[in-house]
């Protein structure tokens, strides 16, 4: 067993360990680090399709090896922090392009370089006291999603119209689980309800969070006209999702108060979304997480300078 | 009366301190603290259209109470900090979409998002020693102009022609007033006027830095080969005469050496501002005023290193 | 002679010295501080065209004349650091425009504003530690480049095909001189031979580096199948060759581990330059060295991360 004070080297680690961290790394993507989370998040992502749950975990693994051979620190390494951004990168790219050996070297690639910008995004954000949460994975998969060969057509961003966009209860329903899935790039319902479930055995807020933030995402949605077989799709709800998790169940305690302002923050996410969304598709681009990343960045720090007498703005992470 | 160090609510307020941090919300768009001059800007205003008019207060009005109710800093508060930015949005929300109960609704929780935003830029910024300036009004407007539909069709850029451009001396005319009304999306002469008198009721420096932003800009502008209709209309020399205003009249001492200084800033600016409207409108965005703040940040940024012996680069506020 | 400590103005240097900051200037360009490298740097630029040397000369002289009215550091001056990014500057306004007394004027007017943006990004970006490169020029340039009429057509960015791009021996060779080449938008083979030679006389390690560099981008570019034609004009490499020089020769001790590490950061390079371009190119833009730039910032920042027991990361400048 590892002593503490010596450095390991990944060799060492215990099978069980490495699969453990693995896991972990799935559930960071949702901010969290129960292993039985990550197990139900890939059985979610094998429900997709197997390529998917074979790349992310391709992903996943590929960016902790890179980080445990550069020396990254090794708490964070157990935790999964080093996996998440690799696996929704090995994910964005298996969807993206097909499933080959040549594909599967660039997730490799492609997921050391995150482990790389996860340092670096560490260091430059850790003095303003903010996460770095998936910009590393953004970073990358947006280089990809621009220099690589675009499978479908880029299609024009829709032109949202005036009036309340009205939903039958199957759109709805698609809506409430796709938003969640899409986190992981999923569409189908049972997917995302999976997710649901696997955010359910680590905390019971975080899911309670998910849910609110999709129920809100879809308000909002509807409130600006967008047009409802995207909001069914999930494309402008994931973000809020993501939002709502790191917002009111990870960094600031939940109180009323801060309930409210991570409400603010979902809303404030879908027209950002529905934005980078008509920024990026003419060049063939997604917004990915950013709008997830920038926004939590923004009501974070805008957080202890908005404190309250008696209420405590804290990071729970 | 408040108590210092107590919290106070904004129910506690005086109605007639509530009108006053009200009008300096819309002066502070102008870097003004001054009641008065608030006044004649909400007088220019509604001189434009009283849609302009009713939802430039009410962005002030949000926006400022949200920061209350969040928490803000209660000095800034009062010297109508929280104000200019849900100014500056109401107007673009009203501007861009028409005036109703849903555009209201979204104005007043576009002014909360940004009181959020400005909380954010304060912390941000506040360790580079920068101001937030119109950053969050840009961020959240700029949003809004992706994510909601468009009113006039996209147009294409301008191609600007080689040589210099000669504006008739009407054109001259309204490209001067122009220049100073559009920083409030304003285009007519007398509301230009109306804007410059209110800048001279709080200070002679400011009106005068206007003015001269103002002339640079169209001299710059004419320089490069823009097109004489677009120069008249002050698309060009909005950002120019903000950052004369905030570099030359309030965060540098004026000497000879800073008045050239901010002249190289607002001659700098001009092809700024062009080439980010070439770049924002074929997704039907505008620059907003990213320019001035841009410019103003990365000027005032390098005025420290930039110190001469005997001169001063101070922040006079 | 000067004394320490007393203000120098820059009419008391010698003309020798003058000259020698003035090469030193170019030579900053690839990171060098030695005025042989300048020399011959000079005469590449030449051997592209008159237009080129000239303008390239005007840009240094005029950015390193500004930084020393404004003040700046005198240390830096001589070193040629303010000259660099004003260099580039003017040879990408001659390259885009033609030359004439207008455009003379530009690009003096041009340098002085890349002075000041270097000031400003000393004092933000040294507060992580980061060096500027040329992000003053990547800035001013953009701006200019989306501002100013386009002399060629905007052409759609390349679809790369999915396959292994195969080149030729006579492109192969004009790829690797043209990466080299393309950092001061030359694109002649024996002009790209005359700047590696320029690197040589600095610095073995330095030439090195820059030919590693240039032959991984070319490795990656084609292994990513992306169009052979502009392979070999050096579009996709010439941020690698940079990036190359700056981890491996500049910043870093070099040892197999950041040789390695240099490695992955000129592949990371590749896709990213790609993008910029695909990206940049519907609006007649470039994504001149911004890949560079970007890509060193953040392995620099991830560097002390990730450093390991008895490898030190140490900047070298």
């Amino acid at each position: 067993m590892p002593v503490a004070g010596q450095v390991v080297q990944p060799g060492s680690w215990a099978p069980a360990e490495v699969g453990r961290i693995q896991l972990r790394g799935v559930a960071q993507v949702a901010l969290s680090a129960s292993p039985w989370t990550g197990l139900l998040f890939t059985i979610a992502l094998f429900a997709g399709s197997w390529q998917i749950g074979v790349y992310g975990l391709l992903g996943a693994a590929a960016s902790t090896a890179a980080a445990a051979v550069l020396g990254a620190d090794r708490d964070g390494l157990t935790k999964g922090l080093e996996g998440y951004c690799g696996c929704l990168t090995g994910i964005a790219i298996v969807v993206r392009l097909d499933a080959s050996w040549r594909t599967a070297v660039l997730a490799v690639i492609a997921g050391a370089v995150c482990s790389v910008l996860s340092a670096a995004a560490g260091r430059l954000l850790g003095r303003l006291g903010l996460p770095a949460l998936t910009a590393p994975f953004c970073l990358v998969a947006g280089a990809l999603a621009s220099a690589l060969p675009t499978s479908p057509a880029a299609t024009a961003p829709p032109i949202p119209t005036v009036g309340f966009t009205a939903l039958s209860a199957a759109e709805l329903g698609r809506a409430f689980c796709n938003d969640i899935g899409q986190v992981f790039f999923l569409d189908t319902w049972y997917a995302g309800l999976l997710l649901l479930v696997g955010l359910l055995v680590a905390s019971r807020t975080a899911a309670l969070a998910a849910a609110c933030g999709s129920v809100v995402a879809i308000l909002t949605a509807c409130a600006m006209g967008l047009p409802a077989d995207r909001i069914a799709e999930g494309l402008y709800g994931y973000n809020a999702v993501l939002v709502a998790i790191a917002l009111a169940a990870t960094f600031l305690t939940l109180t009323p108060w801060t309930a409210g302002y991570a409400t603010l923050a979902a809303v404030a996410s879908v027209p950002f979304t529905a934005a980078w969304q008509a920024f990026a598709q003419p060049s063939g681009g997604s917004p990915f997480t950013w709008p997830f990343v920038v926004t939590t960045w923004l009501f974070l720090a805008a957080a202890p300078a908005l404190e309250r007498p008696g209420i405590s703005f804290e990071k729970a992470k």
